[in-house]
């Protein structure tokens, strides 16, 4: 039987991604000890590439909570999108309707700047673990226990648990079935993601519907893009050339009237679309933040910024907590889920209103195009969109 | 063989609804002769209960064009509805948000007004007519041809054909197949509707969304009520007592707090639900107006407002297109047709915000909810249903 090395903290952190560092830093600065383990290795949650959005909410956590000045300095100010349908585009300009904007910065950024600062800060986290388990949710002795990546076997005793261990949490299956409602929604299509070298077609994200299916056209530095085009679910990258994404690119934006910049494509991949709650959010001494407890379709770029809202407002709430507030985590469930489910709207509107359904009939697609004419002609809608685009107020 | 009486007129009319009625009016107004036909009788059309929400714009082109003060006299004026979800009620307060108000006056008065206006002023308006056609549609001699209620046979040359006769339109079945496209939407229920001998429940309208799915609660008099709820599209009426109904209203706007005043049911219908549109809405001397060329589901209130926003824009252009201005009739459908595909989509907006799918997951009921309560807590995202349900300018 291996030895166990047992130590205590005030709060274990099941997942070490933006959601779990960020909260760890929080405490830290509040004063309140935490340990933060990861199954993934530091480098290979680097190079996950995923969202590259940022609220100004978001933004302002990173910058005024001491993690990042970087994310001023290399990101990029996006001051509005262009939406693209009928023949033409048309700017929502985030800056003069909600007198806010969103900062282009890649998630895998933020995560270094938060595994950086961590490491600056001296914060117990630690990556490449296995046999993660969380034990006593509803007791007075609530552990989390690993093995570590030398093999030695750990049992961290904690006041409170956090599951931010992702969409496939293992903490989320800890709810007792009876007591947890999941709601779900799967989505007909997938995006075709692509990395390539080529200069930026456009200063800001231009959202494209069009006959052929939805097209997303993002940047992420002045040589490097991020395209993106509705595809099936099962579709096979390799039976994509570079000619025939571009081609599809092209044809899909082009009908609009933009044209892309074209490079090498250093990157092909399909992401899945889906639409999942867990509520409640808490359990005994045990809540669940970011992906973890939600997962939302890319189109609204909302995942991440849900993600760095819940543990602002769950590490305020612990905090409480830890002092003596017997109701502060149920209040962090319900502060968190009112914005997950504006969120969760918020993405399967934009989903829905930019995206071909497979059954989609010509009804259908005219009325996706009355949809956006009435949103870009109307101050009142486009200010709606915008809310929601750079985020609600917490 | 019968004999044929042969007359002409600037425009032949092919319906002596609302829409039929108005244009006509409108026309006499520029000075252009019109004969209008239907081939109900007008008792029958005054029985004919419908919508019962006029647009700002709809009451101001019944009174300013000489057709009805009646409108503001014995209307009711609507500054807001309530939106009923998640337990409670939330007003949308169209005054204070947009500047307007809607007029409850139901559509059977609007006819009465337009047909008294049409008598008065001499108008050449036939009920009862049967054996209806329109011929010529592309030559220089069209026509419209009818029996009238006395058998006798007419032909109508014209110099332009008005196709204004409903949602089952024979006019539109004169484009050429090759020519026309049509654009449907089958919604898998419909509407439970009665009238009842009961004052008012509220001063305003509540759409009220719940788990039992979607209730409608509207006004007619101090002392007769108009209510609906969302049911079966196969639906039978007779199966359902007046208790029973009272039971199914009541627990619909229960959940969210509210309680109906009750009283005998002296009507029960079950009104289908459809979006349609025919496009173009010209086809050489042959135009469309109001449900001839589209169909809208009732829960934004918009199909009586659009057919008379329809008509508004057609004589103007008509006027110009006698005058010899050639494009203006092009002109008509391309105007008309930017408000019908955003109608068209405030009414599928408000359909399926509110409604309950017959396959909705929990996700899409929490969703809805998600959306509606992004929208009472958005000053702009009331703003924008403001807008659409008070009509957007012409």
């Amino acid at each position: 039987m291996t030895a166990t090395t047992r130590t205590t903290t005030d709060v274990a952190i099941v997942g070490a991604g933006p959601a779990g560092l960020m909260l760890a830093h929080l405490l830290q600065r509040a004063g309140i000890d935490s340990v933060a383990i990861d199954l993934r290795g530091r480098e290979e949650i680097e190079n996950t590439h995923r969202a590259g959005i940022l609220e100004q909410d978001s933004v302002r956590l990173l910058v005024e909570s001491g993690v990042s000045e970087r994310v001023l300095r290399d990101g990029y100010r996006h001051a509005g999108i262009d939406l693209a349908f009928g023949g033409g585009g048309h700017r929502i300009d985030f800056e003069a309707l909600v007198g806010a904007s969103v900062q282009l910065y890649p998630q895998t950024d933020v995560f270094i700047d938060l595994a950086d600062a961590r490491e600056r800060d001296g914060g117990d986290v630690r990556f490449g673990v296995s046999e993660v388990s969380v034990a006593d949710l509803t007791g007075d002795r609530p552990s989390m226990r690993f093995t570590d990546a030398d093999g030695v076997r750990h049992e961290v005793a904690a006041r409170i648990l956090v599951g931010a261990d992702g969409s496939r949490s293992i903490c989320r299956h800890e709810f007792p079935e009876s007591l947890r409602r999941q709601f779900f929604r799967e989505y007909p299509f997938a995006w075709f993601g692509i990395l390539c070298e080529a200069p930026p077609s456009s200063e800001e994200l231009i959202y494209s519907h069009s006959e052929r299916g939805f097209a997303l056209i993002s940047q992420r530095t002045e040589t490097l893009q991020r395209m993106y085009f509705q595809c099936d679910p099962a579709e096979d990258v390799t039976a994509w050339s570079d000619e025939r994404i571009w081609e599809e690119l092209q044809a899909r934006v082009g009908a609009n009237g933009y044209a892309l910049k074209e490079g090498p494509i250093t990157s092909k991949v399909v992401l899945p679309f889906r639409s999942f709650v867990q509520e409640p959010m808490r359990h005994g001494n045990l809540v669940l933040a970011g992906d973890a407890a939600h997962t939302v379709p890319p189109t609204g770029a909302k995942g991440l910024n849900l993600a760095l809202a819940d543990v602002r407002v769950l590490a305020e709430e612990l905090e409480l907590h830890l002092r003596g507030d017997e109701v502060a985590l149920d209040r962090y469930a319900e502060r968190a889920l009112q914005r997950v489910w504006k969120a969760q709207h918020f993405s399967y509107w934009m989903t829905t209103m930019l995206h071909r359904l497979p059954e989609a009939s010509d009804f259908d697609v005219r009325r996706q195009v009355g949809e956006l004419t009435s949103l870009v002609t109307s101050a009142a809608g486009s200010t709606y969109l915008a809310e929601g685009y750079t985020g609600w107020p917490s």
